[in-house]
């Protein structure tokens, strides 16, 4: 590693970094050590504020564009040459933890600050991004800001979304964007040289191996399904089985069937209902109306189109009497990341000797879309038990300090090559 | 039937009875021609508003007791005589329709003023009571200003219940007597000669048969449970399903394994779970717990025994491996009307000449509760295709009418004998 590469590094501050965590940990605070910052609430809003009152204390511009991904950038000496972006997402599950995303952005912004603490020019700008709506646990899907930046879908498809309350994402997301006058319009897909993202394994991997990093190979395809059983409502006390059409039931049937045709003797599949919505959804009325989500992922390509394929079929069938409408939501490919940053990572992992381990994301990231437009990589860290999506989420400060270790060194290559 | 009986028979207008439907109806009016009027809610207040502004205009005191049932009282002549009761209630399901409930109190108003316009005295009081929280569709249980009112359950028992929306009880509740200062406070329990409900049938039956009035001879019997499902959230795309403990999954394994235990081949058994909450109900996150609802019942009291002891042993069993925890929240005995409550509104629509038939009740209804504290009976009017917890619930201006004369003349048979 280059010297004055090597002074950047010894520039980043864990102590820094943690107290950061623990700054962010308090905006959305839930019992238990969780955080619940849902995408374009007044929490996710005031952690922009922050992340951007560290930017501006360092004077890095702040940009955002019309989905909200929120953009910091610390300029190279070359104006023509494509900037190297990092960065990952601020918003939670509703019960999420305090490392699942930030740390992505945090580790960014400590790189940035740890090359400008050392005075460092690089030739390219390095450019931190914190993605809007990466879980889509409020608005349906996720990923939706990185999707959208990277042109694989539109602002209009996402507009009219809305969340278990009624709230329109055009209404959530107006009131984002007003609430941060000091970032400048920035227009969607920027040319980039290269994207790292830093984020917590969310898997058990890393802890069972004793490795510090790791340098992610790539990410499982993902099918998203919402599926809506219409029933008809009727009197819980006099109606016969027989004369009812039951959404509830039939989702009942149809959820039992899909687990079944999922059911992979390997456990590799990964297949998940984890939200419905019942109506009328009261004791003594038979429900009239049921939406439920599914999200099953592979890394074989073969098997997740086969798998996705399933649903709508199968749901059907399964949820007799009723009417079954399946809606596809999200569709992702396994995606293979790029050689050379893989390689740039893996290498800055052995020059700072950190134990590290190749491996493939269970999780989808935002990486997913931008390794469309760009070369792209990701560095892990492990997160206690492989436990993520949950208040209990844990990561130590020296792990997190070791992955913006690796990170700050990464980025600083690519942005001088 | 006496002359002045048949009088003031004569004098219940179904014109006026069908614009008060109507009235009310639009009160908490919904699509579909439906109403969503959830009990202590304002809709709720402004019904109870209207009632009361009706039981005014002809001098009718009012008076309301701690859970809210409202009285509305035609004084009779022996100040030492039980009055004679009448009512339903006029809370709804959330998708619910314009007859079922209010139709038992409009009807009562009718009789009262029938009666009124015919200058008739009665020896005792004939008092109309509109009975709060009947549906449980709001806060459960369901029938909760009646159990309140007979003794079956105290105030205390349900102050602390919250909504959906996280709303007390006590609130709402507070909220609604506020709004009725000249409702004069009254005791629970006084005693009753008699209580007669009217009510939509709710079922086929009366159609089928071509009759306008069912002679209710009982209740069947109905369990009501809360199943709580607790797992732990994780993330969908890193977790492998073998070490999940999925709250949804094994919800439905629970609910599926309670339909084919409570499987009845001459679907008399009646079983529903129509309200599941989920949480933390994301698409991404498996679901650590899962609220939802068990209605089972029976006419028979050794099968609606059987079936309700079977329900916590069985979704223990089903749920494994997340933790189930079962509680009872409402356990009604099948119940038998007074038959000389019964024979007095048989020989009513005998001698108004009006088609009948005696069947029981399917449905529960606030006549249960005081079927244990006074002789009780029960008049339904049909109800279009037997639908009913449904915005296309339909009953005829002209069977709305024949019911309220069967009512007016028995109790008018009743306060004066």
């Amino acid at each position: 590693m280059r010297e004055d590469h090597q002074e950047a590094v010894a520039r980043v501050d864990g102590a820094r970094l943690w107290q950061r965590h623990a700054a962010m940990a308090q905006i959305g605070a839930i019992p238990g050590n969780g955080v619940d910052r849902a995408a374009f609430s007044a929490e996710d809003i005031r952690a922009r504020r922050l992340l951007v009152s560290w930017a501006q204390a360092r004077n890095f511009p702040v940009e955002s564009d019309a989905i909200g991904n929120l953009f910091v950038r610390r300029p190279g000496t070359d104006p023509g040459a494509l900037p190297v972006l990092s960065g990952s997402h601020m918003d939670s599950q509703p019960r999420g933890g305090r490392f699942d995303g930030i740390y992505g952005v945090l580790a960014a912004l400590e790189a940035l600050e740890a090359i400008d603490a050392a005075g460092l020019k690089t030739r390219r700008s390095i450019e931190l991004v914190a993605w809007s709506n990466e879980e889509g646990g409020r608005f349906q899907p996720c990923t939706m800001g990185s999707a959208v930046y990277t042109g694989a879908r539109s602002v209009d498809d996402f507009i009219d979304v809305r969340d278990n309350a009624g709230i329109a994402l055009r209404d959530a997301l107006a009131a984002t964007l007003a609430a941060l006058p000091e970032a400048r319009p920035r227009p969607f897909n920027m040319p980039a040289a290269a994207y790292i993202e830093a984020h917590i394994e969310q898997g058990p991997l890393l802890e069972k191996q004793a490795k510090t990093i790791g340098i992610v190979t790539g990410i499982q395809g993902l099918r998203w399904f919402n599926v809506e059983v219409f029933g008809k409502t009727d009197h819980a006390g006099t109606t016969p089985l027989g004369l009812r059409k039951d959404a509830l039931r039939a989702s009942v049937a149809i959820i039992a069937a899909l687990h079944e045709f999922t059911h992979d003797p390997q456990d590799i599949t990964r297949f998940t209902v984890g939200r419905m919505l019942v109506t009328p959804n009261s004791p003594n009325s038979v429900a009239s109306h049921v939406l439920f989500s599914v999200d099953v992922r592979h890394p074989d390509t073969a098997t997740i189109v086969r798998l996705g394929e399933a649903v709508e079929p199968l749901a059907r069938r399964a949820g007799a009497p009723c009417d079954v409408k399946v809606t596809p939501t999200l569709h992702d490919d396994p995606c293979i990341f790029d050689a050379a940053v893989v390689g740039t990572i893996e290498r800055a992992a052995n020059d700072l000797a950190v134990p590290a381990m190749r491996l493939p994301s269970g999780a989808s990231h935002d990486a997913m879309y931008m390794a469309r437009v760009c070369p792209t990589g990701m560095i892990f860290v492990p997160c206690e038990k492989g436990v993520s999506h949950n208040e209990a989420e844990n990561a130590s400060p020296e792990d997190l300090a070791a992955g913006a270790r690796v990170l700050t060194a990464a980025l600083l290559e690519l942005a001088n090559r």
